[in-house]
């Protein structure tokens, strides 16, 4: 089975940022290491309860009802998604909470270390580890078996509201020059953590070498896009 | 116009709590005292945002899995609530932003007073400043003009989730019995916190004393269904 890797929606991507076309047709094999559905299903979904909780605690520190009010929109989206996903485990007849239960501890040191020091850090890490996951994620669910494949990647084509992330993040660097080297900072160290948690979603082969070979590629391109979204916020990656 | 102030729904009680049908027909008529439309909306709205941010505090907070996953749909249909407010106040054709921030210091300030200190306080601060007030806003709504009205009760009658906060609330004062009298003294203190709130959202006529007739007995209802939250929760009001 193929993914196409670079299906490209604009939802990534602010309006004005450079595009990713060239990237178009793109075809990243990752299918063989997909996991099992439920392994699949259950990290994903708790993720996503994870990003959204970033979301929110955004809009708890946001600084003004404008805001509070743009990124409650986008915590909606990001809710959604993880409530399509807890349905597609329910459809399988299991509990969400006993499907998740064995990625929370991973996933929530990822939170703790990705949490950020003020409500900007916290905007860097919602737009930057949501646009990477996402990616990964959808590129995996090719892999899935029967329907799963095209219901897992209809919740997560879902608008994820970036363009708003985007638009909060230049008028805060806007507002404040001296934040631009911070974020730079920030954004590098988000790309690590970010790494890791996609990595240990993938199922291993008996073949490593091999693994090896597809994964490369893969996180290559994931990089590359991140690069495009800290140069869409005028930040060196 | 008159309204009904317990045009009930069995929204706010978990089942098996006692019925409130010993209320339903009651007049209350409110609608002398209700504010302008852009201010109910801007209030009513900011407020319905903050009880979204206290629900995914408790998302966050939440000691399973589980747990989080049914608060994570609690907070979506109080989010919806919050959205369905702000596309009223976009046809009008005014801003969200500009239109919720009045009242942004006072509901700031609720916010704070009424956090608590651990995850079964903000449940409880979930479960009864959430009754309270979207009875109260419901009950005030029928004196908004034209379509106004139709319009505010269908968002702030929608579903609240409020069993799956009973739900929680009772597992957790059941593997800790220690808990009742903490947040039976939480819950006392909750209610005033929250009427003063209320108060804040009614408009004053000419006649002082007249206001006060019609404001005593609606308080007294809220307060009568706060009791049995509380009592539903095996708590002393």
């Amino acid at each position: 089975m193929v993914n196409w890797f670079w299906q490209r929606r604009n939802r990534t991507e602010a309006p004005k940022l450079r595009s990713r076309s060239a990237d178009l047709g793109r075809k990243v094999d990752l299918a063989d290491l997909t996991p099992g559905v439920l392994h699949f299903l259950g990290q994903s979904a708790y993720l996503q309860l994870t990003l959204f909780e970033n979301l929110s605690r955004a809009v708890s520190n946001a600084p003004t009802p404008d805001a509070k009010e743009s990124l409650s929109y986008v915590a909606s989206l990001s809710l959604a998604k993880h409530h399509g996903l807890t349905a597609l485990i329910r459809k399988h007849g299991s509990q969400p909470g006993v499907v998740m239960q064995p990625f929370t501890a991973g996933i929530d040191e990822f939170q703790r270390r990705t949490s950020g020091q003020d409500w900007a850090e916290t905007l860097m890490t919602c737009y930057l580890t949501a646009g990477f996951l996402d990616d990964f994620f959808e590129s995996l669910a090719g892999g899935l078996p029967g329907e799963y494949a095209a219901r897992v990647t209809a919740v997560l084509d879902g608008d994820d509201g970036a363009e708003r992330l985007v638009e909060l993040l230049r008028s805060a660097i806007e507002a404040n020059p001296r934040l631009a080297s911070r974020l730079a900072m920030w954004g590098r160290r988000l790309v690590g953590d970010t790494m890791l948690v996609a990595r240990s979603a993938l199922a291993a082969s008996a073949n490593h070498d091999r693994d090896e070979e597809r994964i490369e590629p893969v996180f290559t391109e994931l990089i590359a896009a991140h690069t495009r979204r800290m140069d869409g916020l005028g930040l060196t990656a």
